[in-house]
């Protein structure tokens, strides 16, 4: 390799870099370079699948490379962290275009996510290159089972729904990017950028036995608790500005948009959300530290936020928002 | 649903139309529908990723819905099989376009993927969907170990190499669709679209104490045979007329190439290469009816076809073919 060539001469070259990233660890009995990669399973595994693309899920005006490495890995460890799992290793499938096929893009987009390999003890198990016209990722990756598992549409009629964190700050970040209003935004901005990580919380949540179910939010609040609350019950959501970070809140009243609506509609804060008995509620706000209670399970199969009737949440075959 | 309706009219109604094409099957403990699904594992997997993409691998003027459905899954099957393993499972994420976010469209996908399902036991664990500029299909692939696990880079000097199909048919085929001369190859077209499976000659093999190594050809020999044999050693690959398939010798004719090395050449043909001692031919040439020795394994790292070096195959960097 001569010391200053940035773009990559072959796939295998490609591969090679690569590898500088993403250690061997436990778990991994063979890496890349076969037909499969070979892993260390247990009785029963986590596998969750998602997809992150350019100009649908992340605009590249906005995201470094390191970010969007950071949070393509992000967004499928949140999928396993949501059913109280320990995100072990991933594939990943890399779509790449001529604009990115070089080592100083790739240098920080592989950093982004062996950053969160390292914390979170995770493995390359394989995957796939592929030229397209745009730069995508899918990854897949495999969990282990925690303290318990925890699946959506088990809760009980009287039970409280809860959240580890703020939700729309991650939609008032995207907003303050396409306003250009960024630096009014730090938190916000980065919450959409990169993540947080709700490890902690879903530890603490796996270990206390009042809460029956959970997932995480990606797509608002609006549309997840549909997809939480089993089928017949409603959820009466009741969510004020104090429960709001001061970015949303400020967000919302530039346009001119309730708080409490702007947040709850603002996907990809990946926060967990869950139900629980209300018994166990003392226990759980003293563990995580973003908690907040935010709503009721009824039996009425009505959804009401604020007293008012919930429509709709962002949907992935309509590109609209609707409440 | 109303009864002449095409187009889907949610995520949801897309997800609901897609169960009605895979079935629940043992081993997958959760299907579709939480954060993960959960899977029966054993003591060690086998896992694979592959892309199909339109555009760059399928032409949607030459594939049909179902062939598309087919092959996507094919290849990875393909990767299972590879290494003597049994394919369990796999999740799958889609990147659509409005030109195919139809019923008429997905009815024939899932079809042709749910044919290989049913042939082979798969089951479906989730994954993901996203609107996209073109159709892409991702799969990562689960497979439990065979007999035994063949890798590749096993192989000892001596060693005799072996195909266990026909070389250069889907590149043939490919080559008949641009001249729109389809109709007179077949065979190839066919192979092309929807190749065979090779799963019973995985299983052959695997039961073959002889096989040292192996792998799916999906680049062609000619780059495929580098990453087979072990570092420092060569193959001298010696492949006649009589060793192709009619519809490759008249493709090479009509482009004025060497029969042997237009089939060389060609990948996705997904049948797989392997070395195995000599004294182990004799049964596998019984077990494999589309066995064929195309050379053997050498000590002085050079890469040889019928008496000329090898320079090189197709790269996923370079879009370019070298011989």
């Amino acid at each position: 390799m001569s010391k200053n060539r940035d773009t990559f001469f072959s796939e295998e070259d490609f591969l090679n870099f690569l590898d500088g990233f993403f250690e061997q660890r436990e778990g991994l009995v063979l890496g890349r370079g076969d037909d499969c990669a070979i892993i260390k399973a247990e009785n029963e595994m986590l596998i969750s699948s998602d997809l992150f693309l350019e100009g649908f899920h992340f605009d590249m005006k906005y995201f470094s490379p390191y970010a969007i490495g950071y949070k393509a890995l992000a967004v499928n460890i949140s999928d396993i962290l949501a059913m109280g799992g320990i995100p072990i290793g991933f594939t990943m499938c890399l779509m790449i275009n001529k604009r990115v096929a070089n080592t100083t893009f790739f240098k920080d987009f592989f950093s982004g996510m062996a950053s969160l390999c390292k914390e979170y003890n995770l493995y390359l198990a394989g995957g796939d290159i592929s030229f397209s016209n745009f730069l995508g990722i899918d990854i897949t990756i495999l969990g282990k089972k925690g303290k318990r598992c925890l699946y959506r549409k088990r809760a009980n009629v009287g039970d409280l729904i809860f959240i580890t964190g703020d939700i729309g700050l991650s939609r008032a970040g995207l907003y303050a990017f396409k306003m250009g209003i960024q630096d009014r935004f730090k938190i916000a901005t980065k919450s959409h950028l990169m993540p947080k990580i709700s490890y902690n919380e879903s530890r603490a949540v796996t270990k206390n036995p009042f809460v029956n179910s959970l997932m995480d939010v990606s797509d608002g609040v609006l549309k997840d608790i549909v997809r939480l609350v089993p089928e017949g019950m409603g959820a009466n959501l009741k969510i004020d500005n104090s429960m709001l970070h001061p970015e949303v809140i400020s967000m919302a009243e530039i346009l001119g948009e309730e708080p409490s609506v702007f947040a709850a509609k603002g996907g990809e804060d990946y926060v967990l959300m869950g139900t629980i008995k209300p018994d166990g509620i003392r226990e759980l706000n003293k563990d995580i530290s973003g908690f907040k209670v935010i709503g009721e399970v009824t039996d009425d199969g009505k959804f009401l936020l604020n007293g008012r009737k919930i429509q709709g949440g962002f949907d992935h075959f309509r590109y609209t928002e609707t409440y």
